[in-house]
């Protein structure tokens, strides 16, 4: 059974102990060393116990999600309009009783005998028919495939209705692609929104680059509409500086 | 840092080879090893990465649950009575909607402008006031608090509207309580309300002690009530002797 060998050399091979990893199989030295086996035991039964834990957890999700109205073209004894700014003649069908399970906000509106209720009909403005869609499908699966774009428009009306879960996904999706192309208008846009963990990541990548910060359009933009948030970008520069001197100097 | 060190004796300490488990941090012996660095390393970012997973499951688990009406005391704008057999006059509200998401039985008496979507009224026999509750709360939120009578109450109930989910869950919980006592109970349940795993648990635990079946008073009613149980049961043994029989032949 020597096929599975891991070939050795020179110094390395001092050291070679006839240790076989339980897990890939292939031997290795004392220096190389992981864990004892009661401990590969252990963490391999957790494995498999957080392995379907997450089974459980997926059936539960899908058994959860509601046939959205939207999805199927039919009427799903739905009790409520909703419109997008952009086209008054595509209107999109809702239950009052999601609406109120998942935004604090449409709860509002709907139990407090407000003009929506009495109408039945909500006005959602400044959004697109499209994008509207998709806030009401997420509503209903808690699923949505996001863009750039999209992920940008569903974060701010999630925030309108706090949506928090819709909130926090999109964020999370930004996040992952904050680049230095990006990272001045993600950070405003963060500011904005109150997105902390892209404002974070945002501030992170513009503070570890700002040799090109001042040569870029979106700085310069942002000098002229909001010289604080800059000014901000700075104080975060130099906490970090003054930050990597002090550790230097701790070090040495 | 020899204070959590491993106390070896005898014939184990010769082999001692100074390797430390990274994860609980004690010696061990080369016969004790487990893995390698690399696939310690590998298994610590699985679990963490299947830790963040049931994290974000677990959100979109309670995004998804949904406000229920028996829960809140609140109509939140229902649009259905349930009512149970054993109480006219406590009737629990409840969404068409929701209804016909969870089961297709209900979305064939509603959609179909059978008696039940007219009305706006269904009534589920052999059912108590109280089993109900719990069932249309599962329905809403997939929480659902068991013991042994209310699991298979709400298996039936699960298996009638074709709840999918709700039958899995009850399966499962009565399948982690059959023991010798109510093995061939279990089994019968099991046979009427096509309940495989439970099935399968119960007739294994019979066949592993026949020398006391027949003294069982629940053996006595089965042989009266539905003998062709018993004689699956019968051959279910044979079965397992035969297979035993030539497994020790092999062996040998």
């Amino acid at each position: 059974m020597m096929s599975g060998r891991r070939e050795r050399s020179g110094a390395a091979t001092r050291y070679a102990a006839g240790l076989r990893c339980i897990s890939c199989r292939e031997e290795y030295e004392v220096t190389d060393a992981g864990t004892c086996k009661e401990c590969y035991e252990e963490a391999s039964e957790t494995e498999e116990e957080l392995k379907r834990e997450i089974e459980d957890l997926k059936a539960k999700v899908a058994f959860l999600k509601l046939a959205s109205p939207i999805e199927h073209h039919r009427s799903y004894f739905t009790d409520l309009i909703l419109l997008a700014s952009d086209d008054h003649c595509l209107a999109l069908r809702a239950h009052k009783a999601v609406l109120i399970s998942r935004s604090p906000v449409f709860r509002a509106m709907l139990e407090n005998e407000m003009e929506e209720s009495r109408s039945g009909t909500i006005k959602i403005s400044d959004v697109s028919y499209e994008v509207l869609r998709s806030f009401v499908r997420y509503l209903y699966t808690a699923e949505v495939s996001l863009d750039e774009q999209l992920a940008c428009e569903l974060l701010i009306l999630a925030e309108k209705y706090q949506v928090k879960h819709l909130k926090a996904f999109c964020e999370k999706f930004m996040t992952s692609k904050v680049t230095n192309d990006n990272a001045v208008s993600s950070f405003a846009f963060a500011h904005r929104h109150n997105a902390k963990q892209l404002l974070e990541a945002s501030l992170s990548l513009i503070t570890d680059n700002m040799d090109t910060l001042t040569e870029r359009d979106e700085y310069k933009e942002l000098v002229e509409t909001d010289p604080r948030l800059v000014v901000e970008i700075y104080e975060a520069y130099l906490a970090k500086q003054i930050n990597t001197a002090s550790s230097r100097d701790a070090a040495s």
